[in-house]
């Protein structure tokens, strides 16, 4: 099934003018424009901003010409966390500039793909656990969040059958894209690649699109196998997002993008409307832009020592755990990314334990229900901390959970 | 009336964890946090991005600073353009930098504005002849764009009657915000202080916002009485809208901002709401943010530089005019801005005359109806362009309607 777009975009047909300077272009003749209002085609551009505003819908053409160099570096290297395994198993292509839309941070990224695909009332399947952002931004587009399950029984698995079941109810028709987060926060799990096959089945048979965040993806915890990213995906329309935030540790840089993939229509299709979009917004600023090459060329040193602060916080953490003598305390197995999820006594309120390390120890923290866990019993805890800090913050929840159980 | 805001943003009552946070923050105290993913505030940002991630949803404080600086400087030259009178006639105090929200243009500032104020099937007003991207943009939050008339008669002005009827009528309820493009563009045309005075009473009586889009503020083009800003209005809840796409020449940087004022009580709601739509997306980068106070620095240059431009052009196009032997195209009175609008003999059609202008000039442009000019016979000019260019579009013009009447 191609898919459905929203009506919110407008495609009308164009004016004889805008036909005619079409035919023009086409034609390799370049117009002059009466009412140009781009003052810095006209020399009146500051020094300290130099340039000509080329205003492309997508993000300035060198900008996206160095982030493909860059991605498609990264799929030379058959060990490289950047690799994506293509659905047919072939070599990928190298990444195209046009197939990427550049933008100021994923959030952004999910508002446009939102509209892009979704009418007011209809709906996106978003993890659960999950990043709760997502729910949010969705809401502002006058959007519901439908919450599919990801099932732990010692790792995370998504549940899809549910997801089939769901997309084949009386709501599913109103479900216009699966979000999958890749791997997902605060889960920390990869999706697998069964799981993969069988979504990008059911997405493709309903027209449905796939919103894939890869943000945390070359954050891998441990040695894993076969899993790989979205991005590139051609089973069904996937947009892949990714951004400096988490690769390059760098969220106030605010640059973020989208690559588009999939069957040929639906790509096309979705590359006209999603320049529409682009073109009200035209984010990406040419004072970023201009450092972009810069910027990348610290990505994988950056990307580097980022995973080594969180791979030795994991074992520490491991160690601190199993030296405790009341072994109260354990951690869901996260494959990859820069959190993880403790857990402590079902006994214990995880709302009470938060309050009382906020009001014993000065440290806040987000138990299981911020994002949806069923059951109670439930903290995140970030690796991000340099080494001394996350000793201390382990070391306190530790001695308030005994505290709590009257075991000091 | 009180504002009424859409129900897209969520401001359910904090959780008991949020609760306590704040409460710690109101006394001082400082919070670590266990799941803190800010790479920056854990010695991971890159060096080239320097500084640690704030995570403001205004926008980092030095760089509104630096803003709100600027723009209370400008209320102490009473000849300023950047002069905002009071509704009380007083004389306003400096800007609160927290009265300011710092983005990436003013096509995110209307999105943003748009959410906060309108539920999906809302509607805003705007102005007919008017910039064709707020019916865009409105379309993409699932809102729907109402126009009101601009009326010519020597000199622009707005058909308030038809304001009021239309806000007191059924359709009126689903109105929430009124759109002033101050002046408007292309008709080049500032509030007057009637239409003011009487729009702020009905926005006020209906509970209905402001959005004062002012990026052309400073581009006066004759002297003018009375003028002012509506940034700072306190009369109405009032969003004003700036950037540096205009008052730099430079849309290439993506710096906008909004300052809102009004009322106090919808001012605390409006902001409330606001900054959760801000947190959502916090687009300000660090990297522009930190340029911030140099580009600001060069705003008076560019201005004046820009200003002297459009001046010169439009007091040549004057020339020109009265100079064409056959006297058939005059320019309506512009008040301000980068654009003016010529008028052709009404035997011409519009749309045949730039199709004229493609094939046997290599120039486009965009005739009256391209902003819903209710008669046949306008045609936009940019007073942009070098003075050489200038002159070769305006004879352009000339020389092809002389052809189109078979005068040449
Ligand atoms: C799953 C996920 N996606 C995206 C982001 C944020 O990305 P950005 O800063 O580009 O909006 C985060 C940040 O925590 C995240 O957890
Ligand atoms: C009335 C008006 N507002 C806003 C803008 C654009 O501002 P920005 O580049 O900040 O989106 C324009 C640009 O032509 C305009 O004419």
């Amino acid at each position: 099934m191609t898919v459905r777009f929203s009506s919110r975009v407008d495609i009308s047909a164009p004016n004889p003018i805008a036909a005619a300077e079409a035919k023009a272009r086409a034609q390799g003749v370049t117009l002059g424009k009466l009412n140009d209002s781009n003052p810095t085609r006209h020399g009146l551009a500051p020094a300290e901003v130099p340039g000509e505003y080329t205003a492309e819908p997508r993000g300035p053409r060198a900008a996206r010409e160095a982030l493909a160099r860059f991605l498609s570096a990264g799929l030379d290297h058959p060990q490289s966390a950047l690799r994506t395994a293509p659905a047919g198993g072939g070599r990928e292509e190298g990444v195209d500039p046009d197939s990427l839309y550049l933008l100021s941070s994923t959030s952004q990224a999910y508002s446009w793909l939102i509209k892009l695909l979704c009418d007011a009332g209809d709906a996106v399947l978003a993890p659960k656990p999950g990043y709760p952002l997502i729910e949010s931004i969705a809401r502002l587009e006058c959007v519901d969040t439908i919450e599919y399950q990801l099932q732990f029984d010692g790792s995370w698995y998504i549940d899809t059958a549910a997801i089939e079941e769901l997309l084949y109810s009386p709501e599913g028709d109103r479900i216009r894209a699966l979000v999958l987060i890749n791997p997902n926060n605060p889960t920390g799990s990869y999706v697998k690649p069964e799981e993969r096959a069988m979504l990008v089945r059911l997405c493709r048979e309903r027209g449905i699109a796939i919103i894939a965040d890869e943000v945390f993806y070359d954050y891998a915890l441990e040695p894993f196998d076969g899993n790989a990213r979205l991005a590139g995906e051609t089973g069904a329309l996937t947009f892949a997002l990714d951004g400096f935030s988490k690769m390059l540790a760098a969220p106030h840089a605010k640059v973020g993008w989208i690559r588009v993939s999939g069957p040929e229509g639906d790509v096309r299709e979705a590359q006209r409307r999603l320049d529409v979009i682009a073109d009200d917004y035209l984010p990406m600023s040419d004072i970023i832009a201009a450092r972009l090459p810069e910027l990348l060329s610290v990505a994988p040193r950056q990307t580097a020592r980022v995973r080594d602060r969180v791979r030795a916080n994991l074992a520490t953490l491991h160690t601190l755990l199993a030296r405790d003598e009341h072994r109260l305390v354990d951690v869901l197995r996260a494959e990859g990314g820069w959190n993880v999820l403790l857990r402590v006594p079902a006994v214990i309120d995880e709302n009470e334990l938060v309050l009382r390390l906020i009001g014993t120890r000065r440290l806040t923290g987000q138990p299981g229900y911020f994002f949806d866990m069923t059951t109670n019993g439930y903290l995140a805890l970030s690796l991000l901390p340099e080494a001394d800090e996350f000793r201390a913050n382990v070391t306190a929840v530790l001695d308030t959970v005994a505290a709590m159980l009257d075991l000091d």
